[in-house]
């Protein structure tokens, strides 16, 4: 499998500190139509295949309103990559780059991020297009488009002043 | 202090599952000007102030070759959010909507994504202008614009089929 253990040419693999900052749960599981991370997408198409996003309890009222946007970004958990990597080669030819100038599914917080197009939404299901994840990803979070979403609150009186 | 414990009307807290499917590391720290959750603006803009991205040790090396983007996607920890509002009413006018259909920092996850614009980057401090994030806040990851980038392995053979 692809990424478990390999060091291509060119790589750097840190021993990274143990990720106890800060603690994730997982609100549902994403379902799409790879099941193997060789046949997945490197990065989703609006035009791709429907996926369905399944939201676990107790998290299903907090879907209320998201069906009046028709982009939605996706957050999700790349629950098998290494995290390891600082420099990567995705070409195999020895010419390294660093793993923040990549959008590489490895690194020290494997979270994707994902616009896709809203399909539709019926009861626990969210379905879109736009994926580009493995067949049971764990979902961590739905936001609106942040250029479809306007800010509902107040603008605040602070000023800035560099 | 706003949402620490308030229940606005129109408002559901849930007894949200222990946060322990994964663990996040903090690489970095993100030091901006605002230093209350009061004065923080709800969206960065890209005409806004310079904020200084510190990145941690052993992450350093990861940084190589994000200098030749322009815009870059940045993602932090909000660490003083509550995370367990299903309904929230941001004018607090009784009208409440799903977390999901907001941008607001309180939800299961706390994470945040910003597009921000790179200014520098020297030794383990990138530069940005876009940031709309308190004074100190956890760096999660750093990833090039999604428009900007093109994944640099050769795409995989896989037919969508429906």
């Amino acid at each position: 499998m692809a990424r478990d253990l390999e060091i291509r040419p060119g790589e750097a693999a840190v021993q990274p500190p143990p990720p106890t900052d800060a603690g994730l749960v997982f609100i549902g599981r994403i379902h799409t139509p790879w099941t193997t991370r060789q046949e997945t997408p490197r990065q989703g198409r609006l035009d791709g295949p429907v996926c369905r996003i399944e939201i676990f309890d107790p998290w299903v009222p907090a879907l209320q309103g998201l069906e009046t946007y028709t982009d939605i970004e996706v957050i999700y958990w790349l629950h098998l990559s290494r995290r390891d990597l600082t420099l990567q080669s995705p070409k195999r030819d020895g010419a390294a780059r660093g793993t923040f100038s990549l959008r590489s599914p490895v690194r020290p917080n494997p979270i994707a991020t994902s616009m896709v197009r809203l399909v539709g939404i019926a009861a626990n299901i969210v379905t879109v297009r736009g994926l580009d994840c493995l067949d049971g990803t764990p979902l961590l979070d739905l936001k609106p488009d942040r250029c479809q979403f306007t800010p509902l609150a107040p603008p605040k009186p602070f000023k800035i002043d560099e």
